[in-house]
Formats: C-alpha cells, sequence, structure tokens
C-alpha cells in the first residue's frame, strides 16, 4: 500500500534526506504535499519535481508562487502560513507527516499532525523541547505515531525492544530491562580546542561541523553542545525517562549513532555513516526496512573509535540543559527561546560564543514565569517562548 | 514462575558464569540438574551448594560419587554416560537446558533437549557444526527454543528484529531487511605477530588469549582463529544464511561483540565487558533481562576501538571454515574432527600451531565420505566424524 507523505520544511537538510528517500521509492511512497519558507525556488523544483497535490508558502508569496505553477502547467493546491500548515498536516489524505521545520514555527503543525492520529516523523525538536508533554499526551490519546529521525533518537529508538518502541516508545521504571540511554556527541568543532579559543572563536569557525553537513543554527548548537542538551531533553519526553536515565558520551567521529544500557550489561548500539537518510528510511519503513542509498559504512575502514566524558565547564549549555529539564517544562522553554535569541546574536556578530551559555544561564535565572502543569495548551506555551525571547533579547543588548 | 535448569557441563567455564547468575535469582531459577565429567570435586562442591535433584557424573564415577552424596546427607538421582546426559536433557521436570559440554560429547543430549522441546541455551558448538540441519530441524519440528549464548551469535540475536527472534531465529533473504551479519573476532594473541612467529609459538602463548579467560581447546583455536570459523559455521545454521551473508571483522579490543548491517544502513551492535555472564543471562531471562552481576563496561574508558580485515593467509583456518561450509555438511564435520586431532596434538607437542590449519586442509582435501542429505542421523554424522578423526591422527602421525 501507498504511504501518502506531507514533508514539511522540504527545502531544508531533512527534506533533501527525505526526498532523495522518497524519489528512489515511488512504489511505496506518494508526496502529497510538501513546504517551504525561505528557499522557494527550490520548493517550486521540487513541486516540478514531485507534483504534489498540495504546498503550503508563506502567506506573502501564495499568489506569485501559485502563478508560476499555473504558467508551469502544475494543478497543486497552495495553501500558506500557520494555517496552511496545520492544514495540510491534518489532511485527511496524508498517512505520514515529516515534521522538519526548524524552530518555534513547526510547533503547531506538529501537533496538529499528533491530534490528527498521523504517523510523524519527527525532526522538529521544539515539539518536544517546548511541548513534550503536550505533545506526548496528544500522541497517546489520538493513537498517533511519533518516530524520531534524529540520529541519536532514532538509533536509541532501533535499540529499544519491540514491546517499548509499540508502546509510544515510553519506558517505564526498569521496563524491559533497559537500565540507560547514551546519546553520543560528536563534540563539535572546540572538542580539542580550548576554553579560550571557544572565546576567540570566529562565526565560521562555530558552523564548520566535524561530521555532518547541517544548518547555521543546529552547527552553532552543536558547537556550543546546546543541541545534545536539547536532544537530552527530546529525549526525556519521547522515551519518558528522568534526565539522570540519560546519559551523554563524546564519540568524535559520530559512528555509533548512540545507545541502550541494559540491565545484563548489555549495550544495544546503533551505527552507520552520518547520513540522514539512514534514520529517515528507518522510519519511512519502520517497522520493515528500505534501501536508504546512503553510503555504506566501511567497517575494515574504521580505527580508532573513542568515547570521552563532556566537560560541562566548557560545554555548560549541556549542565543547563539537565537544570532546566529538573526544573520543568516552563524552564525547557525558556532555555529554547533563549538559546535561539542568543544564537542569531553571535551569527550577527553581536555576542562571542561563550557568551551563549552565559545568556542562557542568565535567562533561565532571571525569568520569572508560572509553572506550566499538564494542562497547559500551546498558547500558555507560546506565551512563555515569547516572554523568554523578549527578555532574552534585552540581555543581549546589555552584554553587547 | 520458576524455570527449571539443567546445567550440561557444569563445571566448565560457561558452567562458572552460569551458575553463578543462578545462585544470584533463585526466587526465579531452580538448579534442577548438573553434569560433570573431569572436575568431580567441583561437581561435588556444586551439589552442596545447589541441591539439585539430579546428577550426571561419568559411568565409572557413578558408585564413589553416590558414596560422596550419601555421606554428605544428599539425597540427589545419580545418572551416568551418553544416557544420563540425555536422560536430564528430556526430564520432564527440566525446562531449560545449558548445553555447555566442550566437544562432540555434547552433541546426543542437546539433541535430545531439541526432540524434547526444551528452551535450550547453546553454548556446544558442534551441535550446529557436525549436526547443524539435524538440529535445527529438530527445534523446528518439536518447538524448542535454541537461545545462543556464545557471546558473538547472542550479539547478533540480540541485534535482530523480534520477529526472526521468535521464528527460530532463521533469516530469509533480505528478511525485515537484515542484509549482513558482522562476527567480530578479536584475532587472538598473534594479530599484530608475524606468520613466521607464529609458526615458532609456544602452546603457553597459544593459550593466553587477549579478553576472555576460556579453556585450552577454545583457546588455540583463537590463535588459529578456527574458533571463529566454527562461528561462522555456527551462525550459518542458527540464522539460516549462506556464508556469502556472513563476515568476519577483526576487532581486538572485544567491546563489539558481533553486529547485524540492515538494507537501510543501519548497523546494530551488542557491546559488554568481555564477561559471558552477560550473554548468559540475556538469555536465560529473554525476552525480559535479569541482571547479570557482570563488571559494567565503563563507556567513557573506552578508546581506540579497531576494525580490521582479517589476513586468510595467516588465519587459513577461516578459510577453511567458508570452504566447508560451501562444500556442506560433511565437510564442516570432517573440518571439526581435524581439527579437534590437531589441536590436541599442539597441545601435546607433537605438531606446530600453524601445522593445525595444514592439518586441516589436507583433511578436507583427502577425506572421502559420503554427501550428507537432510535425512542424515546421528549415527551418520558419528561415522564421519570417526572416520575424519582416524584419518586426521594418521596424518598427524606422518607430519610429527
Amino acid at each position: 500500500m501507498t504511504q501518502r507523505i506531507a514533508v514539511l520544511g522540504a527545502t531544508g537538510s531533512i527534506g533533501d534526506s527525505t526526498l532523495a528517500i522518497l524519489a528512489a521509492h515511488t512504489q511505496n511512497y506518494d508526496v502529497y504535499a510538501l513546504s517551504g519558507y525561505q528557499r522557494l525556488d527550490k520548493l517550486f523544483a521540487l513541486c516540478q519535481q514531485f507534483e504534489p497535490r498540495r504546498v503550503c508558502v508563506p502567506t506573502a508569496d501564495v499568489d506569485s508562487f501559485s502563478q508560476r505553477l499555473n504558467e508551469a502547467g502544475l494543478t497543486i493546491d497552495v495553501v500558506s502560513g500557520d494555517s496552511g500548515l496545520i492544514d495540510i498536516a491534518t489532511d485527511t489524505q496524508v498517512d505520514t507527516v515529516v515534521a522538519a521545520i526548524v524552530g518555534a514555527a513547526g510547533l503547531p503543525s506538529t501537533l496538529a499532525a499528533a491530534r490528527a492520529g498521523k504517523r510523524i516523523l519527527l525532526a522538529n525538536k521544539e515539539a518536544l523541547v517546548m511541548a513534550g508533554q503536550v505533545m506526548i499526551a496528544a500522541v497517546k490519546r489520538h493513537n498517533a505515531t511519533l518516530l524520531p529521525i534524529d540520529s541519536e533518537h532514532n538509533a536509541i529508538f532501533q535499540c529499544l525492544p519491540t514491546a517499548i518502541q509499540q508502546d509510544n516508545t515510553c519506558i517505564h521504571e526498569s521496563n524491559h530491562g533497559v537500565r540507560k540511554l547514551w546519546l553520543t556527541a560528536s563534540g563539535g568543532p572546540f572538542l580539542q580546542r580550548s576554553f579560550e579559543h571557544m572565546q576567540q572563536a570566529s562565526i565560521a569557525e562555530a558552523v564548520k561541523h566535524p561530521n555532518w553537513s547541517m544548518g547555521q543554527k543546529i552547527s552553532v548548537d552543536s558547537a556550543t553542545m546546546m543541541n545534545k542538551g536539547l536532544e537530552l531533553i527530546e529525549a526525556c519526553h519521547l522515551f519518558d525517562l528522568p534526565e539522570s536515565k540519560i546519559n551523554v558520551v563524546i564519540h568524535p567521529q559520530s559512528i555509533i549513532h548512540s545507545m541502550v544500557e541494559y540491565s545484563d550489561g548489555s549495550f544495544l548500539a546503533q551505527l552507520g555513516s552520518p547520513d540522514m537518510k539512514t534514520p529517515i528510511a528507518h522510519a519511512l519503513s519502520y517497522p520493515e526496512r528500505i534501501n536508504s542509498g546512503s553510503q555504506p559504512l566501511d567497517l575494515y575502514a574504521l580505527s580508532g573509535l573513542e568515547f570521552i566524558k563532556p566537560d560541562l565547564q566548557k560545554f555548560a549549555c549541556l549542565r543547563l540543559a539537565r537544570q532546566a529539564m529538573q526544573a520543568g517544562t516552563q524552564a525547557t522553554i525558556i532555555l529554547n527561546a533563549a538559546n535561539e535569541i542568543a544564537v542569531s546574536a553571535f551569527l550577527a556578530g553581536q555576542l562571542r560564543l561563550t557568551d551563549i551559555a552565559n545568556i542562557n544561564e542568565q535567562a533561565l535565572t532571571e525569568i520569572q514565569v508560572p509553572l506550566l502543569d499538564l494542562n497547559a495548551n500551546i498558547d500558555d506555551i507560546l506565551a512563555i517562548d515569547k516572554i523568554a525571547r523578549h527578555h532574552t533579547e534585552a540581555l543581549v543588548t546589555e552584554m553587547a
């Protein structure tokens, strides 16, 4: 049976990998809908290639994009903005939503897909970092399926017992012998550099990730290890575990993508080339497997795999993520918002790289918001996000 | 519910590890029967500790052993010899048979356990190397459960999809996306030594395994990599795959115990300390997990994990194993028998270490036996084994 797919965030790197797989398996997958935001030329080219039934563009671009499609003889329903994304994510024709929009902008559509009971391939971190409780509750209530495509969370998913995979991946205390999760981290471009060197790092140096080719925001997050902190928070929600049950280990070669430790002393690990096509293909075809088109890992060529305990003084953002997770969802919303503002300021040349952690810590300490309870809704979440951004902008101005 | 366990080969290293786990989980496991062969003092001590209902000793020792038990006030049914082992393996009170007798001597009782529909924790290699087809057919026909406790096969088992685990672990072509199996090997004590060095190796040097503490026979097999060859043959039968689907990779640190490669580019691996308690505990408690009491792997202390393609000229036994597997069961019986004779001769100072492969190759080339078909029974198998041992002894005498 053909799976009908909506790729939200089709023009980013996750979109690229997803569509490369879908293009190679047209007999099993139908590209039903696409969305794009900044790279509309690329989105147009994708529309020509895949001829989806629907496409979502920014509201200001509806007319011009529609006209371009018409001129090319393509009959595609054009929708726009947040409501357009939600419309696609909940379309009854759609089986699977690839949630690959970066940042808080992806939150409403991902949550809508959960409420519509879709199979969700989750790359959007914010859905779990900002709205983990709401998101997981919606997945359970509406019988949706959440499949992580971040390489780390997908690796953990692959290493979990089937019984846990099929129970919304929630691990309850000691369940099926799972003792701990181990998130691997590359350590980013400054692993072998001093803190002093990091303080003086240029933007070009900070966005140069050693193993993966990614966007600028996430590359900076790798350099500060905030990325691993956000993934830690995601993993807590996704697998229903306290942060104390999730360890981070730096593995600079990025061959082992994460691990599950069991009570009998076994560690199960997923290894592979650093190519997002592998976890995406896994999630697309789960519980079966398809060829992902990724470069096969040459095991015989591997050597010198290392494992290092992260230095929480140098990578303070990782420590802050644990603190925020302990404090509650409002704190993880603040941390995520503050970090987005701080990274933007760094990329705009207003801050030093190491100031990002300082700003994040100040934001966590200073910003006073009400505690979020289990009944919190998306407006409560976005309200805290807004307060945090506003306050952090002031902190940046002060520091810059 | 309590699982009643028979440990056949209770005084060897697998027996030690198994009984250490059982002693720590008396609420879940009942040591119902034990067997021993050479170390009867140790077997007696185990009888005192575990008070099994039945014990099997060599036929010549029945009276003296019974008397010792009586004097100690222990009421234990004493049986003896092959028939005693089979009696225990098929006892209706027994749920699980730990098949840990080394060599061809373990074959009849292991096969009897399969025919009695038992849950079999398999450490005895010969059951698969000599009688793989018969064994697997018996497991399927009598609804037995075969759980490998060799660290490598157990690792592969853990990395397979649940659907394959529950279907007698048989992998059919492309099933569930399994592309290849990867057996890891330590490379033994001569990995970094020249072939010339190996030719002159002393017995003491050859039995010094870098990572595992094991018996002499298996330690020599590690030095020649015949052990990995036998494991390759085992894996072919256990997982129903041709030898071309199973790769061997040398991983000198013995941290990754084997891997499964999937069509999407994922490799699933099982890692752990080099401690047999982990795979044994896994198999005992499967599909749940129990604490094995093994030293937890300190991931942060790992470094320099290496992966090397084996040199088939230096480790000719590995090449011979593939040849034998291609040729058919009669060839794997000959190879196994020839190797036992050659290793004994090496340990008796009659051969050089590197002569083992020469003897094995000569045996494979020279010994003419009828092809075994699917209807072969254990007598056909033992007949070939006997011919091969006889012929190989002559070859050894010639060479020595």
